[in-house]
């Protein structure tokens, strides 16, 4: 019966998921991880007011959440001098480009991406019926260069990058992501993943200019906020682009509880200024032990470093495949060359020291190839 | 720049709502509800186990949710004897009718639906571009004969229908529906709706059967287990179709505490046993006073009561708006004739007391045309 009622579409997509949770991983070993550094989770957890909001809000958890998340919606704008409107917030950066996608692509459009880049966007737009173009990386670094001559070369109407990147750790400069907004032809729309912006020095982030139709930014309470079980992103962008969102997102979508621990953390921005030490001093922890085991990092703004294993892809996969069987959950980037890389998320005192116990064995095992 | 980047589908959309939250009407009078009596949540609130659940998980919110749901899938598929691979969860009924329209609905497909059903889904329906083809309620129910034809006469892929029925409250009989499912043809499917069955007497659900791989149920955790701002919703149904949402559905959707107080609420059967006893006692309560208003119900087997106010929507309009502006918050149906009455949600003992004591006064200002 599935061709007749199924779209055309559907039948031809793969079951496909972006990620397998550590939750899969741990029930595959029958154990739990002793740490959870796989997925850029704040180990640190949200603002303690946060917390307390979202426990306050579980007592009144039988309310609908406000559809407009107006509350919020008026604390980002004003956080980040816009408008309201110019604010759509989601569930998650993952929900709003699944919206994006669905606003933008038709079967057959060519996208534009970061060979390597996040899985959620490429699986929103196969999941379209979009074709990817993927741009490879230069130097660990998403190339900007390539992704605008790829914009141009395919006519695409939405190109993808996040800055800081993910899985490498990167950034381009502000000034970088300027020169390419000003170059990108007003046909296509860029959707800017600043996710990790919150761990990032200063320079890093392009000026909010709402007037540039065809910029949409996409942040997150996931990283620096440290809630990303919350599953509270939001979108910045020009008031005509914004508003095509009311078209069709789930006005429903959004939990009332996160929805107040997303403005208690916003609020907290002395939490943020302290997380962002917590996760300098994590970094400058993991780029030790991989010094210390003869390896070198990729220089990092996140809250993750990618440590390049020093051999082929096959030789990180024995690392890393060690490492998740002792109960270590991390992760590595998907394709060549990245992918000589493990990345590991800056964790807590006790996760780090794991970590450094079990590098040196993990090093070996693959080493004699086990 | 709209054109060229958003898709031919989204350009044509009106920028709707599908309900307008409380919340805004509090704005716009400038003071909250004194009773919220409008979205059929549960007042009573879900278990204290769901609570605490959802408070302690508010703890580790840095962490992502499982994106397979594996406990609450385990839990919800021994609670109705079926496979795991049987249920998927989602954001809400309202985020799965959105995977489901994406699904099955092509441009120009006719969908088939009650007039005067769930305005979300055809909200999803119209947003992939599908044409509703709506079936008149017959005294006050839906008509199951008529959404057959219609079926039948369109050649149609997807049909609605909820059951108990919103905004009604009334219900088809089990056999009814299974007459319906028996009838339905196999390049059709049934989207049914059963949001409010935890409130309903039995004989009202047919018996769950994978093997009918045309239907789909819909079941949530905002109704009776009284989670409604958790956004937890799920779908019942064969295999082979509950496959279909991995391929699209945003596989990081869920709030990791909502999940965790989804499984709470569950395994605490006799938390829904106690609701059920309070609402069938609050809709007594809200009877009598229509009664003693000199107005009737319809009979409801749902937390919610549609009160006849016994002249035309005109009318209603009045008795509603004269409600709302002094601080009650209820809604009605949307379309003639069942746009007659208002819809009242079971509340609390205060809450029922300031309708009782404002209802007077609202059918006596629409009398008087203000």
């Amino acid at each position: 019966m599935r061709n007749p009622i199924f779209t055309k579409l559907l039948s031809q997509l793969p079951a496909t998921v972006p990620f397998v949770g550590p939750e899969t991983q741990e029930r595959a070993r029958g154990a739990l991880f002793d740490a959870r550094l796989g997925a850029n989770e704040s180990v640190f957890g949200p603002s303690p007011k946060a917390v307390a909001a979202m426990q306050a809000v579980s007592e009144e958890i039988w309310k609908y959440a406000d559809p407009t998340s107006f509350e919020l919606r008026t604390a980002l704008a004003e956080h980040h001098s816009v408008d309201i409107d110019n604010i759509v917030v989601g569930e998650g950066i993952d929900g709003l480009l699944g919206y994006l996608a669905r606003m933008v692509v038709q079967e057959g459009d060519d996208i534009i991406t970061s060979d390597g880049a996040y899985p959620t966007f490429n699986y929103h737009v196969i999941g379209y019926g979009g074709i990817l173009n993927k741009v490879p990386y230069k130097e660990d670094h998403e190339d900007l260069d390539g992704l605008l001559k790829a914009v141009i070369n395919t006519n695409s109407k939405l190109v993808y990058f996040a800055n800081p990147d993910n899985p490498m750790g990167t950034a381009n400069s502000a000034e970088a992501v300027q020169g390419f907004i000003d170059l990108l032809p007003d046909t296509c729309l860029l959707a800017l993943d600043e996710a990790y912006i919150e761990f990032a020095p200063d320079g890093i982030s392009p000026r909010i200019d709402v007037g540039q139709s065809n910029v949409i930014r996409l942040r997150t309470f996931s990283k620096g906020y440290g809630m990303a079980g919350a599953r509270v992103g939001y979108a910045i962008g020009a008031q005509e682009v914004i508003l095509q969102f009311e078209k069709i997102r789930n006005h429903f979508g959004m939990n009332r509880a996160a929805q107040a621990g997303a403005l208690a953390a916003l609020q907290d921005q002395e939490w943020i200024e302290h997380i962002r030490d917590q996760v300098k001093h994590g970094r400058d922890q993991i780029g030790e032990i991989a010094h210390d085991n003869g390896l070198s990092i990729i220089p990092s703004v996140t809250n993750f470093v990618a440590i390049d294993c020093g051999r082929d892809s096959t030789f990180a996969k024995l690392v890393l495949s060690y490492l998740v069987a002792h109960g270590i959950f991390v992760r590595m980037p998907f394709v060549t060359p990245q992918d000589r890389c493990i990345r590991v998320s800056v964790g807590l005192e006790e996760d780090i020291s794991l970590f450094a116990n079990l590098l040196p064995k993990a090093l070996s095992a693959a080493r004699s190839g086990s």
